[in-house]
């Protein structure tokens, strides 16, 4: 598949091409046609109407026979893409079948076969996005058994603070993305929306149940687990959720993405994005490497909390169906679903491509004289000089450290008391690394628990 | 409890005064000094600090020892009511017992003890909100069972659609409650944080997991079921996860509120705000019923999406340590926990004393003379006239009544191609209510099952 | 021009085809190229390079040199697309005059040509959405003169109040879009951005001045009015400010858009969209009359406030160029004037056709039984009975009237109190509309005093 | 005045004093009663009421006779202030002066008064804002003045890019605080709000327009250049646009607080916030330097986005008065009002007293080794070696000196191509500014055009 030529100019920056067309009109078309098939043949099923009419019907939807231009006229006078459709459909089993063409969207009203087909397209692309949070969480794991080693500066406020590892950092981050995958993962999709006018189902009497029930155990509706949901057409918390869950995912690639950008800051220069020929460069400024994912990324994370937003704010839809508000829900959460699949799409290309500069996380470590490792100096000389004198020498020593330009261990090499307490073990950032290992073991730990496909 | 002086204007529109208090100042400084009275507890438990320390740093840890005025004009410069409350909770300690002072706040940060205390404020926010939905719930629970046989018009899109009974409403209403309190009842609070200045615990040393571990097992962190969780200074999830419920929360109950609305307009009149002295009159106009906490919640409704969407960007946390996105999330989880928490106490008593006027829906459903159930007709017709004949006929005797302004029923009283049809039981709306009963039974028994408490 | 393949689906609801036309990539890619041509003839007018390299890169500058899946194929790299195009724009320029490629894009920057493409896109979009509102406006002015006498029921909180005139409704819609069209033409599009790498232009030397006044003085980007601004990279007041604008102007139609629905209810009926073959209907339901072009317009204003929110929250850009806060604004953008474009299409259609019945606005005014006016009837007695006493009389008398079931006017027949007070024209709300004209020609008389086009 | 008891855990870092003493509910109070006594005196001065009637109204309109904790009771039952407010209101005039009761509120509906104390709060939380958006102005221009030669790496995506000079980035902030300061300047407030039940004034006869002329011109109402407002009940622009005028603000101050952190980095160290006792330091880390103001205004620009988002999703209040949407503004804008007070209340002080460091700025410049000046050597070779051979040399020269650790100076030291060029000027960056002094001189300008209070 191809880029279609009117969405050419941001590439794969804000919509990756899978995504695009997992989410595309013509996806959706496919998916309004096969609730109509599977309509039909349920209603056969269970006698609603007769076999020959659901095969009919079954024949007709087929999205090359919808002449797209038409639909789209017939769209705009209708209010939603559901009634012209249903025309059209009607029209061609009409051709082939008269008897047939009665027993279209039988019983079925604009709604439920719109939220089927929303339904649909949300679980293909909701498919798509998860195995790339897979892909993001795998390279992370990886990234963090190997720095488990690699002590580089903790920074809180943007200032640095006590040694971390980056492995520590990497598990932390694969937490986040674990967390995300697992509230994903709770979403039955797709959705089954079948109601009628008004969500009594009252034209397919008694048999209403029936047919509901079978729809929602044949493909391509059946899911392992769900049960046959009720009508829900002003209902909306389904839809909110996965919004819902869907923003908060954006939002912890855009964490991890974020600080991609600061640790690649010219001043820190300690991991960077994946290189590639035309990647992120510049011409004029041959020392820059710019980042290009992570601000995809980010430029995500800035934009879906707008969207979960409005998909809350439409969610107050009157009585038995909404008037507007329903219709804001569709271009918002193919947007949504847009902007997150193509958030994981750029994490996994970016976390397993990620370049770590462990010698420059040392070197930076030691901008500050030594000075993150004050604490433990003080921790240290406890027991010669009790813990209070410990500490206002140590407060002492980097006032004067800092006042004198020079390191703490230097300032401190030879002053009495520090007596004979070994200086080089203590400024030693990769011994006071604390629970690093075990935050790396719990987060392998979760991630390996997962099984490989949610 | 009585409001405060300063928020007496909207009286208990916006915050209901049990809300009000649980996420007061009062509670969250409350919850710090619980915290620092179990950390010290818990470490001395395994050891880290001695147990004379521990007693001396609970007694200590009591509101009225704080000068709140003093902790205000420390936290602007600090920039976090941790920093100056540990300091004044050390001055307080060492006054008391000059050994223990050391070892307040031993080995935590200022999120350590900030993001606990949220996680405690919100367990209580939470609770008592999780109660009067339950409220809301068992309300809609006895609305739906005693209007099972009350019908009504079905609107969509604002339009009178088929018929549907109020009962069958109700039960959607508690479909949808009963979804939010499943939603809030997935959060396992209060959330505890511990992890020092950059998440290592380095300054505890080999004993750090035991600290979290014991800490995490007793009052008032200890939780049903929950784990010991590694420290999460930047992976909002949770804090994300929880806003969103909340706002999912609102909506349900904001959309519940629009069809109060909407049902109680002059011309519909169907179901009313239950009266009380005083509220929703007007003394020039001595006809309106106005409707109060619906608007309250509806404006809850309007509100909660800008606050779940700021929760969400704020997630974006620097490094070790947010810059500013920490900052933003502490006033608004407060604003949503309110917004959310109110939206229930006035869903709780709109609900409980919701009045019903089965007439007027009954007589609404005449409106159209009939017409919402020409669908009905014409299936009725089709063994004799044939489907698509009965159809015909049908769309063609309502333009028709429509063009005379008579009632179909009449218009089609003594039609040849009525035959013997039995016209009054066909315009009987109660008996084409289709799968009503069943949606009731299902929202019923989902209600049933979930405990008395979540 | 023709909807483009993948958005058929959903018509003109979301994006009609002259404003999904105007913010096309098509046109973007169009803009760029207007810029670099626009560049180099500015900076050769001025001296800074050849005439003959100007003409050059002129000539290349056409939208069809350019591979479109190619620069897809490398925007995805670059971060940008202005990156890949300007590589081909001088690629192109180098196998037609090899001495003029090197001054391609000279002294500019990646967001020189997009901030400024986006100015020039964004002008033409809003140009369109203001011929719009002009309609619109002229559709509102039109009614409320010919609704000046039409009397209806005033509605507060959805209540019926006192009586109000359809005209004076329109013409307060009016002011409304008075006031959006005027907060637009604030805006002087196209913007112009031009400042190099860090926003010195270092590398145009002293001649930096005379190049930007040049650009900023011929077409396409001489403003009347305008001034040649200097470069304001990461200072997004202008976005923002035309972002929040739009999104007003949404509200504003939605405000009327949500009127109109809530007025074509089953039981209101007051006022229709204009109704054409195709639009609104229900085959099922003959009576419908759906509103359409509404719950376009609604739909937009559900979700023009997320969008107006995300370019305010990408405004904190680092530095001297944002790294994903810039990148967030591009389809933000265009999806706000995608939706606020096609708002103001469909409020156009909606209002110039908009089918008013005075009669049922009139019959509606009778369903309380004359109780709208009980207020005039106690300001009518005051002078007989005392103002005190006529108070409490009417509001007995209301009361009573519901009580018994019986309109006010008949109750108060014939009572003592009423004395030779006239009753009829008492309850005649026509003469009951105190500055209703007043309004209506205020805002006929602004909205005359308005330019034809701003 | 001193915080109130309730709200003192975060001291002033979200709500500084005088911006909550400004939106506070006893402003409010006082704000509503001054509506009161100022309609009366208006309709006394056109006779619609006696004057003596208006002397009793003003003098019962205190607050000190208002019961605050009855009126909060009230409030709640009632859905909004006003109705209570005016009837105990209407009791205390009753015990005055019996006579003058019945003409309290005269003609006038709840929304008038509330409406209207929303515009005199909101004004005097607005000249408090823009006194301290003029005092951060003007620190900036004295920043933009003072550092005119102090060059600095510019920074583009986070890395460092051409240089800048300090004074140049101050001139960029302060233009967009004056571009925010401009647009504020916009609005004229207090609003006034007068239009009855339905925005006819029916009850005020033919003397309506005067009663509104009258209360216009007179205080608390009058404006200088404000003209009489005809009723906007629910054409809500005038809230929008103030509401998206903050957020810009917000947004505004936002990115200079957040340039502030990055500058504040431990690795880059080149700006502060101004130091004070307490203030931003840490115990343990003694050579952290926290921000503090820069968080504040940070969490500021996250929140303000919801905030505008949700006055403008408020917006669509239904025909003659909202039900929800009217109610969700107060709360709304209150929240924003403090949020934007506050923001510039920690960004004059932020700027009043920020430290910039120049010589580490001078030294950030140099960890490229003098790469951010390739451009401009490349520009110096061209006459000798050719444009293009020029340029290539330099990239040829970059990549080598990256390779072999060098600063490109020392490595193009010598080398023939080079030639005579001066490369110790070349390597300046204070000479290679471009416009830098423009930009400078024309942000002053701007800022000393505007009077010193808007």
């Amino acid at each position: 598949m191809s880029l279609p030529p009117e969405t050419f100019l941001h590439g794969e920056l804000f919509f990756d091409r899978e995504t695009l067309d997992a989410v595309s009109d013509a996806r959706l078309l496919a998916a309004m046609l096969a609730f109509e098939a599977a309509l039909a043949e349920a209603e056969a099923a269970v006698g609603v109407i007769p076999a020959a009419a659901a095969r009919s019907i079954r024949a007709c939807c087929d999205t090359a026979r919808i002449d797209r231009a038409e639909l789209a006229r017939r769209t705009t006078l209708a209010g939603n893409p559901a009634i012209p459709l249903v025309a059209m459909l009607t029209a061609a089993v009409r051709q082939a079948d008269p008897e047939a063409a009665e027993f279209v969207h039988y019983g079925a009203t604009s709604q439920d076969v719109i939220d089927s087909a929303w339904g649909l397209v949300a679980a293909g692309a909701l498919a798509l996005m998860q195995a790339r949070l897979e892909g993001a969480a795998a390279a992370l794991a990886a990234l963090a058994e190997r720095h488990r080693r690699t002590p580089m500066a903790g920074r809180t406020l943007l200032q640095q603070a006590l040694p971390v590892s980056f492995g520590m950092v990497a598990a932390n981050w694969l937490e986040s993305v674990t967390d995300a995958r697992a509230a994903l993962a709770r979403h039955t999709l797709p959705w089954l929306q079948l109601g009628g006018a008004t969500g009594t189902l009252a034209a397919l009497g008694g048999r209403a149940g029936a047919v509901v029930s079978r729809l929602a155990s044949a493909p391509p509706f059946a899911v392992p687990g769900g049960e046959a949901a009720l009508p829900w057409h002003t209902n909306r918390t389904r839809v909110m959720a996965l919004g819902c869950d869907l923003a908060v995912a954006v939002a912890t690639l855009g964490k991890i993405a974020r600080d991609v950008t600061l640790l690649m800051q010219t001043e820190v220069a300690e991991v960077f994005e994946p290189s590639a020929p035309g990647k992120g460069g510049s011409s004029t400024l041959p020392h820059k490497r710019n980042p290009v994912q992570a601000l995809a990324i980010q430029s995500a994370a800035i934009r879906a909390p707008g969207l979960a937003a409005t998909l809350l704010q439409a969610a107050a839809q009157e009585l038995q169906r909404g008037a507007g508000g329903w219709h804001a829900e569709w271009e918002t959460l193919r947007a949504l679903l847009g902007v997150a699949g193509t958030a994981a799409f750029h994490a996994r290309a970016l976390l397993e491509g990620l370049e770590v500069d462990a010698a420059r996380m040392r070197a930076n470590l030691d901008v500050t004289g030594g000075m993150l490792l004050a604490e433990r100096v003080a921790f240290a000389l406890a027991p010669s000089l009790g813990k209070a004198r410990a500490k206002t020498f140590l407060e002492e020593a980097c006032r004067s450290a800092v006042a004198e330009g020079r390191p703490l261990a230097e300032w401190l090499a030879g002053r009495a008391e520090v007596g004979d307490a070994d200086l080089a073990a203590l400024f030693e950032p990769a011994t006071y690394l604390g629970i690093a290992d075990t935050v790396i073991d719990r987060a392998l730990e979760r991630h390996a628990r997962r099984p490989a496909r949610d």
